[in-house]
């Protein structure tokens, strides 16, 4: 029988997952000290068990000491597989030095995680320039995709839509999405205007006008692409777009900036937020499902 | 030719070493992105080179992370070792399991440590249980002691001092500072009140009565300790004391509520804090010497 615990914060979607999959949950006893040392404590029998650590990696550095804390824990208590459940993979935007002795977090944050989890299972990381995971992760890895969710979403709620991705590198997600919904699809460019600014260039979207535009991200973060995206649509007399991401690692200043503009904002609950309109919790139920009987 | 390197906020005691020992310094850039994760890259030839890391561990687990991306970063710049130089050395005090399946967050850190560095250097860490540094930690551990410099400050510049540690672990410390100050010490006890209430019984000053209490610990924290300790001996009219700290771990809240009970605060430079008086710069270079002609 697998157990399931949950980090501070990821007791929802532990919860969700266990009943989707019969299993049974643990605890993990957590408190700082006042000197903001951290203390850890897990409660339930795991001797011999697989275990799953649910615990969403956004604010990454302030959640892996306890993480690991939880993950020798539950070793020291006899745990015969410690499965690492990260909704939200961090650290997936440096995988390379791209100035000389820059530390690349990507590949040095994937080798802390491997030597304490037996197996990682995530929700839509950021894939730039690496395929895969298995390029940076020592241990086996799982992705659970949510463009099926999405795009029936947006099937069974948006009348007439049209899926758009913030650039090139979105367009085989934002096209899996617009299978999912029926209904077609394109992306926006990137240009870069110096050093930090980015220009987003919009498709054609004459044929389009009467579409309801679908704007699809991986990360809201800064929200600036979002938001330039809507502004664009706007200027350009579309409908007023619903603006959907998987992951929701903004605050709620930049989400409602993003409200004010959009039909609606809609996340995944990979990152708990007063948005997360799709559970990813099913998804990663039937992913476990053959690991954990 | 040694190379020092300061982690964020550990610039001043980085400058001091090197100078010391005439080592050059390096260059951490750090900054964080805005969803929180860190950049790190080094500046500054370390090819074969002998490097030390300055970070004092305060808030450990947020500074973990960034650490370990400097420490790769020089490993993968060709640093011949790298040493850790933590001024204050945090997860020294669960160092077994109190309660069943705790983490004893102790070991799991040092082994987190050791996993990195080729060498910790540290100041006067807060050993309870264990005896040394070597029982936890795999790596070669150099200790570097304040009592000698906090006994001369007060023999230089307290009439007629009696130093006062806080319990009776502190015996052997509070007595090397004594002789160094070439005064009387004593140790008030400890007693457990119920789970979490502890009651400081003083010794017997009837004798030292017309004293200066110097009122030594090696780590301010939440500040009850030192705070009940001087209302003791407010209540045994006793003159204001010196309250004196290695490592100043509590807030400014707590650092005013002490100097408001006592005649002067002072602690080392280990955690920066504006009432450093002692800095460790010169115990940590002397203990260098050697390692870095």
């Amino acid at each position: 029988m697998a157990r399931f615990f949950a980090m501070p914060g990821n007791g929802d979607l532990t919860d969700e997952i266990s009943v989707l999959t019969a299993s049974e949950t643990g605890t993990i006893e957590y408190r700082r000290f006042p000197d903001s040392e951290s203390y850890v404590r897990i409660h339930g029998d795991v001797r011999k068990g697989d275990t799953f650590l649910v615990c969403t990696l956004a604010h990454p550095d302030e959640h892996f000491v306890p993480l690991v804390f939880a993950a020798r824990a539950l070793r020291a208590a006899g745990a015969r597989s410690i499965s690492l459940i990260a909704p939200y993979l961090a650290y997936m935007r440096q995988d390379r030095a791209f100035a000389a002795n820059e530390a690349v977090s990507s590949r040095i944050f994937a080798d802390l995680i491997s030597r304490e989890f037996d197996r990682l299972i995530t929700v839509d990381p950021h894939l730039h320039r690496i395929a895969s995971l298995q390029e940076i992760y020592s241990i086996p890895t799982t992705v659970v995709h949510t463009s099926g969710l999405i795009g029936r979403w947006v099937r069974d709620h948006v009348a007439s839509p049209i899926i758009l991705g913030p650039d090139i590198e979105s367009a085989q997600w934002a096209k899996n999405i617009a299978r999912n919904a029926s209904c077609p699809w394109a992306v926006f460019r990137k240009e870069r205007r110096g050093d930090r600014e980015v220009q987003l260039i919009p498709p054609s979207l004459d044929q389009h006008a009467m579409r309801t535009p679908v704007l699809v991200d991986d990360i809201i973060s800064s929200g600036a692409t979002m938001i330039q995206a809507a502004m664009i649509l706007m200027a350009a007399d579309m409908l007023p777009p619903y603006c959907i991401a998987v992951h929701a690692l903004c605050d709620e200043r930049t989400a409602a900036e993003i409200e004010g503009l959009a039909q609606s904002l809609l996340t995944s609950d990979s990152i708990p937020n007063p948005h997360s309109a799709f559970s990813v919790a099913p998804l990663i139920a039937e992913q476990l499902a053959g690991v954990t009987t």
